[in-house]
C-alpha cells in the first residue's frame, strides 16, 4: 500500500457530503464555498504522542481528541465547524492502527457534521495536524478582545478531571469506575458547540480552556486590556477532583488544562437575559468573577478585599 | 521565551495586511473573508526533516520551500494564494533557528502577498505543516479529472535538476558553480502561478510535479479516466541533468520529484490560441504528448507506433 491507496482506503469518506464541497480529497486542493455574508474561521493544532497522548490509547481515541479539539477552537469563536483537513505523519503504515484511527476520525466528524476535505500523510515520528475551518455570519465571532470592566466571568463546565486523569492517576486511590470516568474526560473531550447561539448573542469575549483556566483567562485579559477577579469558592470542579484532591482541587482548576469548556464574559445588563437564555435550553453555566480595570488577576475566597495575585500556571510546551 | 511570546517574536507579521484578513494571528481561530463568487481552495503539505529537506540546510530554506511547495498546490488549481497557518513541531527553542525561520517564511509570503493567519507551535522531532487557502472565480479551479482524448499534454518548464541535486549530487563531478544551480533548484522552486490566468482560461486539468512526472500524469489520467502516449524526445530537461546523467537524465526526469513545475492538457481546438497567449506573456511551456482513450501511459522515442508501456517509479513514502 502506497501514500495514495492508504487514503483512499481510511480517508476518503463519500458518505459524508456537504453542499459547500465543491470537491474534496483527490485534488492538489480542496474547493469549498463560503456563503454569503458569512466569515471563514480558521484553526490548527498538532498532537505530539507523549506530550497530547500516550503511545498506549486506542488510536480511535488518539483520532477523537485530535478532531474535538479542534471543534473547541470554533466553538470558542462562537461559530459552527465545516471541514477539516488532516496532515498525518506515521512511522509506519499499520493497517490495525490506522483502521481504529480513522474510524475514530469518521465519527468525531460525524457527530458535528465535519467534511474531511484533504491532508498529507508522510513518514516520520507520530503527529497529528488538523487544519478546521469554521462558519460564522459576518462580524458574529466572539474575539478573546472584547472584555470590558464589570463583564461578569463565566466557565461552561466543571474543570480539572482532566488534568487529574493525565497528572495524578496513578497516585490517585480511585475506584475502577472512577478511573474511567476520569479517563473518558481526558479522552474524549465535549467542545461547547451548543454555546455558540448564546455566545453571538451575548458575550464579549470567549476562549475554550485548553492550557488551564488562569492562563486561559489571562489571555482574555491580555488581548482585552483589562483585569480580572475571581471569586475561588465559585469555580466549578469536577467532584472526582474535590474528592481526591482536597486543598489542591482549585490549583488544579486554575492550573490544569485539557479541559475543553469556554471561559467567556457578559455584559452586566445582559445578564439576567443570558440566564434566562441558558435555562430555556437547559444549559448549566458558572459564573466565576468580574472583569476589572486594573490589569492582573486576583483571586479571594470570601472576601473581595482579601484578593491576592493569580499567576497562571498552565502547560508551556518549551 | 514561552510558545506565546515565540509566537509574538517570530510569528506575528502586522507588516503584511490583506483587507480580507478580518482577524489573524492571536485569537482561537482566524476570521477571513471570502469574496463574493468565489471559492476558496485548501491544501496541506508537512515536510518532515530528512524525508523533504537535509537537516543541515539553512532553516530559511527550510522555510522557504514549505511555503513554496503548498503555494504550489494552489498554482496546479489555477487559483491565487492568499493565506497560510503553521503548525511547527521543534524539539527544542533556538533563536537562531527560529529567526532565520522565520525570516525565510516572511520573504516567501510576501513574494505571494500571503498572510500568515496562525498556527501551533508544539515541541517534538522537527516537522513543518502548513495550510494553504487560495481563491478563484467559482468553477474556475482547474481539476484533475477533466483531460479528454486528443486534449495535448504540456509541462510548464525544466525538469529533474531538482531530483539530481536529492539523488546524485555527491557523485556528479560538477563545479561548484553548477552545484549552486542545482541545489537552488532544489531548495527554491519556483510555483507556476504565472500560468493561473492561462490554465483557467484553456486548461482542462492540471497537476504540480511534485512526486515525479510519471506518477503526477497518471494522478491525472486516473482522475479523467484517460490513457496518455508520450514523446520522450520532447520532454524537457535541465541542461545539466542531460551533460551529466546521459542516457539516464529522461528517467530522471520522468521519476524525480521535487520539480514544482506544472503538467496539464490543453483540447486541440485550444492549442494555437494557447500558443498565442503563451507568447504574449512571454512564457515557454512544453508540449509533451498527447491524451489517449486507452488507460495507461506509453512513451516513444521516434515512432508512435514503437512505444511502450510507463510505470511510475516516483517518490513513495510507506
Amino acid at each position: 500500500m502506497n501514500e495514495f491507496s492508504l487514503i483512499d482506503t481510511y480517508f476518503k469518506s463519500p458518505a459524508r457530503s456537504r453542499a459547500d464541497v465543491i470537491f474534496g480529497i483527490g485534488d492538489d486542493a480542496a474547493c469549498l464555498s463560503v456563503p454569503p455574508d458569512h466569515h471563514l474561521l480558521v484553526s490548527t493544532d498538532t498532537l505530539v504522542e507523549e506530550v497530547h497522548f500516550s503511545s498506549d490509547w486506542d488510536p480511535y481515541d488518539i483520532a477523537w481528541k485530535s478532531v474535538m479539539v479542534n471543534v473547541s477552537d470554533i466553538a470558542a469563536m462562537a461559530a459552527t465547524p465545516s471541514w477539516i483537513s488532516l496532515a498525518l505523519t506515521l512511522p509506519a503504515l499499520d493497517s490495525h492502527w490506522l483502521n481504529r484511527f480513522s474510524q475514530g476520525l469518521h465519527a468525531a466528524l460525524d457527530t458535528h457534521n465535519i467534511a474531511l476535505i484533504g491532508g498529507d500523510t508522510t513518514r516520520g515520528p507520530l503527529s497529528i495536524t488538523l487544519t478546521i475551518h469554521g462558519l460564522a455570519a459576518a462580524n458574529k465571532a466572539v474575539k478573546r478582545s472584547g472584555a470590558k470592566k464589570g463583564d461578569s466571568i463565566w466557565v461552561s463546565g466543571e474543570l480539572a478531571a482532566a488534568a487529574l486523569a493525565v497528572n495524578y492517576l496513578h497516585d490517585t486511590p480511585c475506584s475502577s469506575a472512577e478511573m474511567l470516568i476520569l479517563l473518558d474526560k481526558l479522552q474524549h473531550p465535549t467542545p461547547r458547540i451548543d454555546l455558540a447561539p448564546l455566545l453571538q448573542r451575548f458575550a464579549t469575549s470567549a476562549i475554550d480552556i485548553s492550557d488551564g483556566l488562569s492562563a486561559d483567562l489571562q489571555h482574555i485579559c491580555k488581548a482585552s486590556g483589562v483585569g480580572a477577579l475571581l471569586n475561588l469558592n465559585t469555580i466549578p470542579i469536577h467532584p472526582l477532583v474535590k474528592k481526591y484532591m482536597g486543598e489542591g482541587a482549585v490549583n488544579l482548576a486554575l492550573n490544569g488544562g485539557d479541559d475543553y469548556e469556554l471561559c467567556f464574559t457578559i455584559p452586566q445588563q445582559e445578564q439576567s437575559n443570558f440566564i434566562e437564555a441558558l435555562a430555556a435550553r437547559h444549559l448549566i453555566c458558572y459564573p466565576i468573577g468580574v472583569i476589572e480595570k486594573e490589569l492582573g488577576m486576583r483571586v479571594y475566597r470570601d472576601r473581595p478585599h482579601d484578593s491576592k495575585a493569580l499567576t497562571p500556571d498552565g502547560y508551556r510546551h518549551f
